[in-house]
């Protein structure tokens, strides 16, 4: 019976088939002199020397030359060649020829293709902006016109790129058995967290869905349903007022895994860190150091540190307090930096550092130097204060050395970290320490369970209110809550935080009692996580995740800091999309199906 | 530098580590009999005999028999086991022993585990259903309980499989260089179409992002931006009135191609649809036939055919017309199947059949039936009108062999040709010739361009507006727009659209005729579309593209009809999740953050 039916279907004929190209414009070689092929792609330039016309024909692959001659092509398609203008869309058909100067520069710069037919596809205005490397437009106009920016370079690979990473991530977790489970997108608005986009309900007058900020809940139902490697890359959304390199929508690689220990899955995701740094820059990582938060914190100032450079803290009130110098003796903390043979640094230079350390994005009220010269004596801005013996105490606390400049700061303790981690970090810069070939992996953990908010006047969940409490700092809860470790970790790469997890709490009773010092009422909590708790109630394995950022760590595996080039549509920093120009008003008529009326203050 | 930053940061020490599991429940064999192995997960279910307790242990992987003995097994643990309910979470330590009678129908049924350490890892209350393949829980208390039901073995399966799906595609693609780019959710609401979720800007009061229907203009902008083959396997939202087995976000592969004509999308996707047979199934399909819309109406009264069983139509109006029978003379349309071996169906039978038809859901108002007797004689219901030679040209004309039943149906020819298709694939199913583990494809290509809308009087796109009309078709846009054909095609996989796609409109002259056609004018078009119509100008190349329905994909693939299964959290008809309960009211303070007010009409 089916075969009868196919029989007659098959009946049906279709139009003969025009092949488009035979090849793209990136794989010609000299082997393939004399064949005769078909391009197709985008005028990159065109040299037109009356009685021979170059041009270069652009796809995704590379470039091609094409040369057009008075003595081998005809006139009809000489004449059309002459009216190509930068990227028209056209088809050529040609044969490959070697070339007489070749182009070491350009994969397929040693031959052309002599062209015998020329087919316009697609006519072309002048772009806005040239499409090249280094191109003569503004972020601005390349945002408007995004699909001509996608034709240059550096964007073009960078989206490239991104598939190989996610390509290589996905294809890493499946072969571990990790289960990629899509969670929905239209959930449910908690105030917990940062500020949620929604989405009102039609169907359900005066109801509203919220967008994820991340899967988090969904993945531990996932783990109480015992789907025990889960992993997702997925787009997250937060409603928050945008910094630069911060998008309202952005892409996690989001996992959990139930029966395991933080020790687990710093092992799982050091395997993909590793994996990701071999497969795309052959690199191999050894040793994915792992630091406390505290230690970070006092080793670097920062919870993030790069450590591609060290430049560690060395704290100095032992050894620069009590003295005659005032600023030093009334400070919370002396801290310095020993800046690798940077003692040469003239007065002006120096002074341009205290100068940047005291503009008000840094905001120290000064600084203290000292010169390590060569000859083993020091040389500093308190030398009225400090003897040599002093100084060499200096020296040792900082692990400076002969050659090397000591910087120091004086003040508060959190803050005064912040700003010699400010430093440090733009010293780094400076002198060129932080390679971007070079990939320096790093695990901070035992992170603090909650921090304090002045606005709120309460504790927030550092990571959120389902990580777990260290067990033997549980007694703290009631007595110091900002004292309590969370067993949470955050993988550090080149001084950038790419991934962050914990180990969750598993039980009714411990979130009960996370949530009631997170200030939610009972009713509260079980409004807004009923069903999660209900949940735990059912049987919950001991579970954890991590979520890497995927924008930044692509960016970061790309050797680049800003990841606006990594996403292909990127919205501007006031949230929009300004090539189609959204967000944008809506019918009235619209607004009335969602039982919606705008209410807009002055 | 480095190295000593190194020493000192790997100073830290980690607690010992607990491993949780040595192996998965689904692993143990007669070879690893003697091996003292940990296993953790759920209690599937616990027989307990005084003085011997077997309990089940199930998890993602299978399920192994745990075996507790007052002789072997120490008082403490023997009573610890003695409180082990349905789903609670527990570790056990034991040896691997073989046993006594095993289960052939497990795949660790030869051994069992001799428990000598027991934790209870979590505790569960008895779950609101059973946790088996046959569960006693309806689909709401499923549907609620979402993270038991994952627990369950065909939600799990399907889970898994659907993983298994999506890998086996984003290999496939990737390995034929195309590039999964991510296009963004937040965009802009245009009214042609279904209508648009829309996503309120907090940041641009008034203002709505929409979440996308498709990424179908962006994927366009990503071919005019030269990344000749995109695809993406993505999220895509539609707030329709829901019907069942039709969720508010569905998951598209959405593929793209350039410098393509619409053989070469058939090509890549035929070959992706034998890959996934193949890999899934280890079903090698040879031919992929394809049929035009008009004959798949013809043929089988229906743009997405079944073709695993023949019952093709046979229009009768030739043969059946100019006699006496007045229902037939004035019908426009006579049409008819042959249902194989039916002829001995009981005059209950037929009327049953009958009555089927005649449900306001199909809507016929009659069927006359004709009998193939294996003696060569024909019995009808309409015996008055035809004799035995007029019946032989019906079984002729529907290809009905001896022992069949021919059924006919009349009427206006749009109406009864899909009462006839509602029939057969009735019939298909009564008879069980809709075999799950049998796969057939079939194109259905040059689907209509346009489609008339009663409810708004006019004319809307079939596909949608950036589907290129045939250019031999062309001149008929303003006399006869309904004849106009489309450069369209569906795959169509037993009886179900899995995918369809266009070759697409690439240049702003034609774009602008269609959204003239379709009753834009030129500022709407320009405001909604204008930056796709402003890209066209910059050099976009010939470009079409498809998308399948992952859900039903996946569904089909496996074996089943509907789609609830393969998707992790589901919503119900009313668009709402009952597990999390949203959508859900939000606070006044972030309405008014959002410049809305609610406007709930009585």
């Amino acid at each position: 019976m089916r075969d009868a039916t196919l029989g007659i279907i098959l009946v049906f004929k279709f139009l003969p088939y025009i092949m488009y190209r035979s090849h793209n414009c990136g794989e010609l070689r000299v082997a393939d002199v004399n064949k005769e092929i078909t391009l197709s792609g985008w005028v990159q330039k065109s040299r037109d020397k009356g009685f021979m016309i170059w041009v270069d024909l652009r796809d995704r692959y590379g470039i091609t030359q094409l040369i057009f001659d008075e003595v081998r092509t005809s006139t009809e398609v000489m004449k059309l060649a002459k009216s190509l203008s930068r990227e028209y869309v056209i088809q050529v058909k040609g044969t490959v020829i070697e070339r007489e100067s070749k182009n070491a520069n350009l994969a397929t710069g040693e031959i052309e293709v002599l062209v015998t037919e020329l087919t316009i596809l697609n006519e072309a205005q002048l772009p806005p902006f040239t499409i090249e490397d280094e191109t003569d437009g503004g972020e601005d106009i390349r945002m408007k016109y995004r699909y001509l920016d996608i034709r240059r370079n550096p964007v073009k690979n960078s989206l490239l790129f991104r598939h190989k990473v996610t390509q290589s991530v996905r294809n890493y977790l499946s072969n571990l058995d990790f289960c990629e489970i899509e969670t929905p997108y239209l959930i449910k608005s908690t105030p917990e967290g940062a500020r949620d986009f929604v989405v009102p309900s039609r169907m359900n007058p005066g109801q509203f869905y919220a967008l994820p900020q991340s899967p988090q809940t969904f993945k531990q139902l996932l783990m109480v349903g015992g789907m025990d490697k889960y992993f997702q890359i997925v787009k997250c959304f937060r409603d928050e007022d945008l910094r630069a390199d911060r998008q309202p929508e952005f892409t996690q690689i989001d996992c959990e895994m139930s029966f395991i220990e933080q020790e687990d899955i710093l092992n799982v995701f050091e395997g993909l860190t590793r994996h990701l740094l071999k497969s795309i820059h052959n690199i191999d990582i050894d040793a994915f150091p792992r630091m406390t938060f505290d230690e970070a914190m006092r080793k670097y100032g920062n919870d993030k540190p790069d450590i591609r450079f060290g430049m560690e803290f060395g704290e100095l009130n032992a050894v620069a307090q009590h003295k005659e110098f005032a600023v030093f003796n009334n400070a919370e903390l002396v801290v310095g930096i020993a800046a690798p043979g940077a003692a040469t640094y003239t007065r002006k230079e120096i002074d341009g550092l205290i100068d940047w350390v005291k503009r008000p994005q840094v905001g120290a009220l000064g600084m203290v130097y000292v010169k390590c010269e060569t000859d083993g004596s020091f040389k500093s801005s308190v030398d009225k204060f400090y003897d040599q013996e002093d100084l060499k105490k200096w020296a040792e606390a900082t692990g400076a050395k002969a050659g090397d400049l000591i910087l120091v700061l004086s003040g508060p303790a959190n803050k005064t970290r912040a700003q010699l981690s400010a430093l440090r970090m733009e010293l780094g810069n400076r002198m060129g320490l932080r390679k971007p070939d070079e990939f320096a992996p790093l695990w901070v953990v035992d992170f603090p369970l909650l921090e304090w908010d002045e606005d709120s006047s309460r504790f927030h969940a550092m990571h959120h209110p389902f990580t777990s409490p260290k067990k033997e700092d549980m007694h703290l809860l009631d007595t110091d809550p900002g004292k309590v470790r969370a067993n949470a970790y955050d993988l550090v790469l080149n001084g950038n935080e790419i991934g962050g997890g914990s180990i969750r709490i598993h039980d009714k009773e411990t979130q009960a009692l996370m949530f009631k010092h997170l200030g939610f009422t009972a009713e509260q909590a079980q409004e807004q996580f009923g069903f999660l708790m209900n949940a735990f109630q059912y049987g919950a394995p001991p579970h954890g995740g991590l979520a890497f950022g995927l924008d930044r760590l692509t960016a970061i595996l790309g050797g680049q800091e800003t990841i606006r080039d990594f996403i292909a549509f990127p919205k501007n920093n006031s949230g929009r999309d300004v090539m189609i120009d959204a967000p944008a008003q809506i019918d009235q008529a619209q607004l009335e199906e969602l039982s919606l009326a705008l209410n807009i203050k002055a």
